[in-house]
């Protein structure tokens, strides 16, 4: 398997090499979960989740998913000047300090569930942030062009930020990560999210655009009408048959940079875990230049945002984990699944088998 | 608030006070998540189970819900001579001692979650076990007797083993828990626990019987049919508004163990996880005593057993926490979910808030 299977991927990493999983090494999976001391099937999804994990490794023992690294990418967006957020744009500036300093809801979700943390200031208005440990600066500008006017930012600019994202996951894994997830901060990325879905899945924006981070009926409907002028003024970089002018057009850095990490640890052989509604859009664009991700990502949660319903149907991933209502973002929902990860590897690796504990097996129905 | 509210409860511990939660301090931890550096209501399940938490406590601060404890109840079943489950009676022996060496699936997950674990016998075939370091010696007998020939076991018996789960919970109240779960073995208890839902929510037990531990369809119809003959024997003792009659005539020595341990939590104003199929019928008998204990529970998953969505549209208590298609009770479920009570009590407890964080709120749509 060599590079040229993903002829999209090779216009934005012609070295990097994904290796689909091997269905056969989920059936080996299978057979061993087969013989330990439950009924069959009965751990249901915690059972697929360690099937995919041994074929993500391709058949390596004991699973394993820590150390874990959560990647939290911000951006701004030039979008945010329509209004389409409750929230200003200096929001995103804000809350990069708040998760420098460990008080956001990511944070304590990480802390909670053990995984490690690091800001990744994809392009924030205002200029670099002050060197801090867990700072990382992959700036690819000053926040994006608004794409109500025209492209967010550049066809190479969304490459660039994708490689970087990619090489954040390569650093990772080399030192020895063994789970990625991806999150975001970005006031107005539900309206690139939005606009991103309706381009590559060819959904409408009236019934994919939702209240984001709290916005109203009447600012809802604005937010559509926007996104549906982006999509007009971009029509010619928004085909559905190539995920990059669409990132470019009506993406956003920090989802140029997550589609990366996403890509990047598919590279690895790493799960990565995709959080909520913009990281989704993230995953598609990401899926598209290289389909062969769909083997490594695993769905979070299912956002409150209402169109992240449609959207997942059209993922082929199945259903998400968790389905707690959340719609923060930030990566709080791939923190919070994280846990089941650990459960699905545990029960893999420690459980008795019917014959080492002497458990005589069921008579068949 | 005395034990008088409660006449039913009064039959089994007439000394047992349950303090009814107060709206009121749901709506304080309300408040407090509301300063949260996050659009409002935008971590969903877990704000409500921060509120639950805090009310549960009558709003003391730090939320907490740690150390927690796993009450694994075993118990065996006359009915298992009329061949409803797939696996032998001797199989509930035989993951007791699995249970106690710590390669059951809820041994593994407790691990994963931090949870303490104790083996409480309730009441197998075959004697005491031996003594074990995690096994508590609470026999009500050898076995219930055939509910299909007449009732499990007598009324007093059922109150007895509720008392012993209350004093279980007492107990670990006392050296330090703050959150107690419920998990069961026992051959044969599902057919148990669909006889309790059919007889207390007057539900039908062709529509509520299914595999269990993997019955076949076959099996599954029989299984039907003596569930039936088992209410129709015990119809004088199985009145929906009697929950320890049903108790005793279609429950089980492990489900009245269980019932106790959830009514002794909300006595000691603790947070209790119900597990799944088995445990919720538990919980509908002990609610049915003591109708204040519903501010306590918290249903942790979804069964995949299909009597489960049905059962739990009765309960009042809104839709479990997980959805994993999970089945293998011993309280595998309570144990995943354990971790989002940690991340509901670390979400209240150490998230900054937008005026210690410096950042703008919403403006509201």
């Amino acid at each position: 398997m060599t590079q040229h299977a993903y002829p999209l991927l090779a216009e934005v990493a012609p070295d990097v090499v994904v290796t689909p999983v091997n269905p056969a090494d989920e059936a080996a999976a299978q057979a061993r979960l087969d013989n330990l001391t439950k009924p069959r099937g009965s751990l249901g999804r915690l059972e697929e989740l360690a099937r995919r994990l041994y074929a993500m490794r391709g058949g390596e023992t004991p699973l394993r998913v820590d150390p874990a690294m959560m990647f939290t990418v911000a951006g701004d967006h030039g979008v945010a000047a329509q209004g389409v957020s409750p929230f200003p744009q200096v929001v995103t500036r804000q809350m990069v300090a708040n998760l420098l300093a460990g008080g956001a809801g990511v944070n304590v979700l990480c802390r909670t569930g053990g995984m490690d943390f690091r800001l990744v200031d994809a392009g924030c208005v205002g200029g670099p942030f002050p060197p801090h440990e867990k700072l990382l600066d992959r700036r690819l500008g000053d926040g994006t062009a608004d794409m109500s006017e025209g492209p967010a930012m550049s066809r190479e600019t969304a490459a660039e930020g994708v490689r970087r994202g990619m090489a954040l996951a390569a650093g990772e894994a080399a030192r020895g990560a063994r789970c990625l997830a991806t999150g975001e901060m970005g006031i107005a990325n539900t309206t690139a999210a939005t606009a991103m879905y309706c381009a590559l899945l060819d959904l409408d924006p009236d019934a994919m655009t939702g209240p984001g981070a709290g916005a109203g009926p009447e600012r809802v409907r604005h937010k559509a009408a926007v996104i549906r002028r982006a999509l007009s003024v971009n029509a010619a970089l928004c085909r559905k048959d190539d995920p990059l002018g669409v990132l470019a057009a009506v993406g956003g850095f920090e989802i140029a940079v997550m589609a990366g990490v996403m890509l990047g640890a598919a590279a690895q052989r790493l799960p990565v875990l995709v959080d909520g509604f913009i990281c989704s859009a993230a995953y598609v664009a990401a899926v598209r230049l290289c389909p062969a991700l769909s083997g490594y990502a695993i769905l979070s949660h299912a956002s409150a945002e209402p169109g992240h319903g449609p959207a997942l149907e059209n993922l082929g991933l199945g259903a998400p984990l968790l389905h707690l209502d959340m719609r923060l973002g930030e990566g709080t929902g791939a923190a919070v699944a994280f846990h089941l990860l650990r459960c699905a590897a545990a029960i893999f690796n420690d459980m008795a088998t019917f014959d080492s504990a002497g458990v005589t097996g069921d008579t068949c129905g």
